[in-house]
C-alpha cells in the first residue's frame, strides 16, 4: 500500500489526533451544527460528492479515507495538496460515529454566501424555501430544481443548512452548483423578489387555491415559495404572495412531502415558456 | 395517572420484559426484517400513523408508548382492546434502540397479499416497483402515488417491504390504503400486466426515451416502471416495455431522485384522461 507513502496521504494511528477533528460526531447534528458554523467548514462524503464540491472552487481542508478509496480519489488529493488522512474501516466509524457508507469524506471552508440580490437579478426561476427543517428534504429539493433548470434558491432565515453534511449528499451536489442565498429578515424578505419584477406563487394544499398549471401562465419571472414540513408557508408570505397554487391530489390524502410537491411543482413551471 | 390502570393499560418495569419484544432493536434492519417475517408483524409509529393501520382493518398485537400520549390514543386502545404497555421516555429508547420522535408505537399482525391479478384486474394506472431498496424512497412513491389517484402498486420479488417502520412513517400510511402485491417471479413479471391489458411505459433517464407526457396519450390502462437507485431498470424490463419514457431534465444533471421521478410521472400520467 505504497499510496499512504506518497504526497499528501497520512496514516493516523489514534482517533483522537486533533487533525480529525472536522470528522469528530457526525450523528450528532446539534454539535456538528456549531463545529461547522464555528470554523465555516462543511463535509462532503463518497467520490462523486466530493469531485463535484471541488469542482464548484470549495477549498479543502482535509480528507479522510478508508485505505480503498486512496486510487479511486488520489487525483482530486494531488491536485489539491491538501492533507489525506488514511483510517481502518474500523477507526473511521469511531471517529465519525457511524459507518460511512462510501468510505470517503472531506472537509471544505465555506465560502461568502451571495447577497439575494446577486441570485435573483439574472434568474427567470427561483425557489425559495421558507423554514424547512429537515436535511433531507432541503437537499432533495436542490437536486429536482437543479434538474428541472431552476436558476436559483432563496433561503428563510431559519431554513436548514442546505451544506449539512446530509442535505449535501442527498442533493448529489447540487448544493454546489445551484446558486443560493439566505435573506437577513424574514418579515420583509420577499421585497427583493418584488423589486425584481418576479411573480410570487405560494405553494399549498388548501382546496380554494388555483391549480398550479394556470396559476403563472405568461409571467415572465416565477419565485414558488415552500414551506416548512407540516405547517407550511406562513400567513404573511401566503397573504404576500400574488397568487396561492396547488397541486390538485386525491382528495382523501392530506398533502405530498414537500419534497415531491417541489419536484412537480418545478418541473410544471419551468416547463411553461 | 390513573390512565395507565385503566383497562388495557400496562406498566412495564423492565426494558427485557418478553412482552415488549415486538419493539426490540429497531435500528438493526437485518434483525428487525427476520423477525418481522418470521412472527408477521410490523410497527407503525405515531398517533396519526397508528390510527391509520387500525382503520384499514390490521389486527393490533399491542401498543408502547409513553405516559403522555396515552390521552391521545385512549379511545384507539379502548376500541382494540390490544394491551398498551406503557414506559418512561428514557426506557423507551433503551427498548427500541433509538429515541422513538412521535412517542407511540404500536405493532400489527400482518395481513395475507392479495395476488397480483387482484390489483391490476380493477385498476387503470399502476405503478410496478422493480428492486427499490431504500425503505424511505418506497414509502415516499406510495404517498405521491396515493396522492396523484394511482390505484395499486405492484412490487418485483426484491423490492423492498413497504411495511417496514420507516417506510410506513415516511407514506404516512399511504401503504395500509394503497392496494399493492408482489410478484412471485421476475423474470415474466410484466406478464399479468400484459394479459390485462396495460400499457407498460419504463421510467429512465436515458436522452433516446420519449418525453413523458407523450408515452402513454390515450392508453386506457397504463403500468408506470421504477428501477432501483443507481442502476435503474432491468435492461429486460426496459426491454419488454411498450415505451420506455423520460422526464425531460436539465442535461449537466445525471438523474432525479427516484421518488422525486416518480412524484413526477404519477403526476403527469394520472392528469392525462
Amino acid at each position: 500500500m505504497g499510496h499512504t507513502d506518497g504526497v499528501g496521504f497520512v496514516r493516523v494511528d489514534r482517533r483522537d489526533d486533533p487533525r480529525l477533528r472536522d470528522y469528530a460526531n457526525l450523528k450528532d447534528v446539534t454539535l456538528r451544527k456549531s463545529l461547522e458554523e464555528a470554523h465555516g467548514i462543511f463535509l462532503a462524503e463518497g467520490e462523486k460528492v466530493i469531485r463535484r464540491a471541488v469542482a464548484a472552487g470549495y477549498p479543502v481542508r482535509s480528507f479522510l479515507m478508508t485505505e480503498r478509496w486512496i486510487d479511486s480519489l488520489s487525483d482530486v488529493v494531488a491536485d489539491t495538496g491538501a492533507p489525506c488522512y488514511v483510517l481502518p474501516p474500523d477507526e473511521m466509524a469511531n471517529v465519525t460515529g457511524f459507518h460511512v457508507h462510501r468510505g470517503a469524506l472531506a472537509s471544505f471552508a465555506r465560502l461568502p454566501l451571495p447577497p439575494v440580490e446577486k441570485i435573483v437579478a439574472e434568474a427567470r426561476r427561483v425557489v425559495v424555501l421558507e423554514d424547512i427543517v429537515d436535511h433531507t428534504n432541503v437537499g432533495a429539493i436542490f437536486r429536482s430544481a437543479a434538474a428541472f433548470g431552476v436558476d436559483g434558491v432563496v433561503l428563510a432565515p431559519r431554513c436548514a443548512d442546505p451544506l449539512y453534511r446530509r442535505a449535501v449528499k442527498v442533493s448529489m451536489g447540487a448544493v454546489f452548483t445551484l446558486p443560493y442565498a439566505r435573506m437577513t429578515r424574514w418579515y420583509d424578505g420577499l421585497s427583493t423578489l418584488r423589486d425584481h419584477g418576479f411573480w410570487i406563487v405560494a405553494l399549498t394544499p388548501a382546496p380554494d387555491a388555483v391549480p398550479l398549471e394556470e396559476c403563472a401562465v405568461g409571467r415572465d419571472r416565477v419565485a414558488l415559495l415552500l414551506g416548512t414540513e407540516g405547517d407550511g408557508l406562513s400567513a404573511r408570505w401566503q397573504r404576500q404572495a400574488d397568487v396561492r397554487a396547488r397541486i390538485p391530489i386525491n382528495p382523501a390524502i392530506d398533502s405530498l412531502n414537500v419534497a415531491a410537491a417541489a419536484a412537480v411543482a418545478c418541473y410544471v413551471l419551468t416547463r411553461q415558456p
